[in-house]
């Protein structure tokens, strides 16, 4: 398929979306870990190996998966590999998995275009992240220009993907996000800005069918208390159970358990984010691999310029990641 | 009392606080508001204002006073009358009321004698903002080499000060807090970050006897699921008794009610704190005048550099004020 | 062809470049404008408008063409358009013309294809912004591992493109420069970060034979006093003769003329860039068009999500471009 | 006298300085070192080795003398301390030098009150940093309020001191630089942003009379290109000759000298100021005392909270020097 076959026509109320793809908001909640694309020795697709950590997550308790985002290294894939990668999550995760699969490109054009390849690929819902390389002249009138846009013209119902760190210090604000969450093909934000102020005034404003997800497990409690549904959680790939245990905690009031566990987790999460990246992600399923139905050793290869940990870097992460599995909830 | 008369002894196990001055940490929770300091059409001091204020805010459920912090311009004011507004906050709150003063300033010798100042005047306790001016060199070493000498000569227990918007971006991260938590003198952080997954990495690691606190009404409810005793919150100068029902429908486990409170609350926070600073808190406080126990009208004068708002964005404010003041809470 | 199908040999020491393609480094210098990228109303190339503003500014005194740079929306184009868009360049320009293109991708690997691409098209140079996705994990190690591939790889000579501004904010330093300026393959640097100090420290260090250029015309006079050969300036899209006369004067040691001329062009300058950025470009080039050899007054068409300026920017934009028309460069 | 007793009566055009006392804009030109203060091991005020540096410098092609900027530590002393130190500056200097003194303060009161006491101390103009504790109220409306008031008031003619790195990152944009230079008693702007497109818009649009000083050795000749007429430059503390030199080449036309020159000293440059700051400045002095003229080894003692160079960058800062040493200007 040609990058010019694609035709994006606009969006038609009641009959929106390609027959039985597009995700259900009544099951749009709780846990999605964003996974990791895996490569070999030569840096080319290693989808075996992704597709058994697709396996090996299945029945943890979570939600769903996010393909192509910032831990699957989407932007060093070619657009065909792309495909390959979703349709090889669709393979492993089965027909009724949720996929959700990021989407966003520079251009307005290009991110409805990647939203229908999306759709044939077989995912259900599109991670957008805001354009941002022009970043200076993404004020509101020109993010929401877009965002209608791709939003009118997408076969699969659109997540915000708000993450600064991830575009240029881009921070989607408030009001921004409440003018979108009416659009009825805008089902919900994802957002790693880590702004519990901004969180509880999108929840207190935006209708109930409008999804508010934490992007990071670090703040998946404090999300939670403010009425978010969940979290895009990279710490998910790693102790998928822990992550889970938090929001089944918070959900049957028992606070004080679901405050101990956040306390708990938090430190690998920082790790696995802020700290090392995707790099300390990759690392961190490898110190782990080996038991309990976990990868190989070898599944942390990255393509460059990233570059894998230093062996002090690993002797730090492993330190951290073992605090975290000798708590119960493994 | 001229600058140079205050001796600083070495703090002293056992024997360290003024008698009966300290604040007992037994009590050091709840809700804070930071106390504005009131001027005259000249600029002048108008510590009569200051003190109907304290005495508006006496039983509306909050802990105690914030003097002399960002709210209260205390960089604007001169040693001596820095003196003078802890004193008439005092005097108006009474011998047994919560006073905690601002003391950080830039050199460690300075810092230690706005301790002693304070204590003097009559605070409880000292909450001391980082040095900041020579940021890129405020590094781990030189943040608890300070933060200690501080707290070994200080006559007051230490409350960390953090807020990167009042300290040119010095955030002071979960690490340091950590170290600084082991020091017998200093017993808690207000964090103005916002960064819950940091809040709850201190929570989980400090003792029970160091507090934390929330730096702002807009995170309070995330900051009490992750740990977080209290707030320092511009906005409970103006609606103490809202800012108070959060925690308490916390405390309840009526978490469904908090999150509603918690979301009715968050955009009347943004708008005295980010949005329009001191001189929105200021102006929320004229606006709001005139009845209920309030101040009067022209309670809102600054010193310069500051400016007052602007008509439109005061009616601005107003429009967001109304939607709180509309809650069942007032 | 495909994204597959190009092979990138490793750099081979004295047969490394297409033969007679890399621009040859004795002619590396003076004023190169990056050339914007036009469209019609629907968004699609308009490669004859395009190829007429490479003829207009043929003749004016610039050194050659930059493309696919951040003014010409290389972002916001397929592969198979950059090509498109290197392809006609080059059939503008004729086969003497230098052509830099813009080659940086997020990977290491799909920046060597595209500087194979470009070849392939007819440039003569590789202009290659740094990889920033994941800016944090880009540090010197990552930067110098990726120049060097690249540079091993590419059949184009390399210039590396410092702009934080287009890059997440960051912004290679002069020791990861010079320790590029050492690769056979790595010919110059154009900085757009306008640090003085460190274009001196940097063309303190380098060969002869390794350039410096401003990345704007905004500091192009101070970059030339410290070593600088020239300057890849969006402003010479508009103003060629005036930004190449600051150098002629320069170069003629005429430098209080050079001096007068440089602040005439700061604020035109500035207008084009910081403030208005593309579409400011663009609207300064409908707002000159009609005569002297200029484009058609339509020429201004953005891909979304880049938006127009409003009709009160482009009034303060003329205001800004007629005190530099009025000057007697024109 | 108290801080109470200063009178700022409104500045009178045509009878504005304390006799004798204002700086004389004709002179104002040429480099200015910022005396770092000395401080004995207990961290008292060194004022004898304050005086032999000044006597050190004096001779060396120095304009003047800038006392409680930055590099003064002025933030970390009292009041009281401020003016025995420019009084034993006058006192060392001289009645004919320059000494200009650093007067910013929090608030516009407070600033005017220092500039008074600058001049009763001898000082004869007044360097003024913005205010930045509010930073984000700064906006223009505020500043040039703030800034008109200190000049109407100052009985010293005021210098703008832009310093982002000093005030949170608030950087005085041209256009209010060039409204504020209409003021008579605003006779020049040091900006240490090194923003040479911003310093050629300013000095194309001020009066001859407005003054415009790099605020970094750094960048001196790039900003000389532009207009400036000199520099306040931490390096001249250490290496007066060599900053100096860089002007008197360029003055004289010796460009391609200058630029060797200024390639000489940047890394010197960067290394005491935004490397390692005061303290590198302070270790400076140290590594290069003993011969010469120059200082004690033991002159580097700081206020806490800065700490000294550890060891190893003890090492690295000599290695760095070194290079200057053996250029020919010393």
């Amino acid at each position: 398929m040609s990058e010019h076959s694609v035709v994006a026509p606009r969006f038609i109320e009641g009959a929106r979306f390609i027959e039985g793809l597009a995700l259900a908001v009544a099951n749009f909640k709780g846990i999605y870990p964003p996974l990791p694309t895996f490569f070999d020795t030569r840096e080319e697709l290693d989808l075996a190996m992704y597709q058994q950590h697709i396996s090996n997550l299945a029945g943890t308790g979570i939600a769903g998966y996010v393909v192509m985002g910032t831990n699957g290294e989407s932007v060093h894939l070619t657009s065909d590999e792309r495909l390959q990668v979703i349709e090889a999550a669709r393979e492993a995760a089965g027909s009724d998995a949720q996929i959700i699969a990021g989407c966003g490109e520079q251009s307005t054009r290009a991110t409805i275009t990647n939203c229908w390849r999306a759709a044939t690929a077989g995912a259900n819902a599109a991670l957008v992240l805001p354009p941002s390389y022009y970043k200076s002249l993404m004020d509101r009138r020109a993010l929401v220009a877009h965002y209608q846009a791709v939003a009118d013209s997408s076969p699969l119902p659109v997540v915000i993907y708000n993450m600064p760190a991830s575009a240029a210090g881009l921070d989607i604000d408030a009001a921004t996000i409440c003018i979108l969450a009416g659009h009825p093909n805008i089902i919900g934000v994802k957002d790693s800005a880590g702004d519990m102020a901004k969180l509880a005034q999108v929840t207190g404003q935006v209708p109930a069918s409008f999804r508010v997800f934490a992007g990071s497990a670090g703040y998946l409690l404090p999300a939670l208390s403010v009425g978010a549904v969940g979290a895009v959680a990279a710490l998910a790939n790693i102790f998928p159970r822990h992550v889970c245990r938090v929001q089944e905690l918070f959900t049957a009031g028992r606070l004080e358990e679901a405050r101990t566990l956040q306390a708990q987790i938090v430190a690998a999460n920082t790790a696995v984010t802020t700290t090392y990246g995707v790099p300390g992600l990759k690392a961190a399923l490898e110190l782990t691999a080996g038991s309990d139905g976990r990868l190989r050793a070898d599944c942390g290869y990255l393509r460059s310029p990233l570059q894998p940990l230093t062996e002090q870097e690993r002797v730090n992460l492993l330190e951290i990641l073992r605090r975290v599995l000798h708590t119960k909830e493994r």
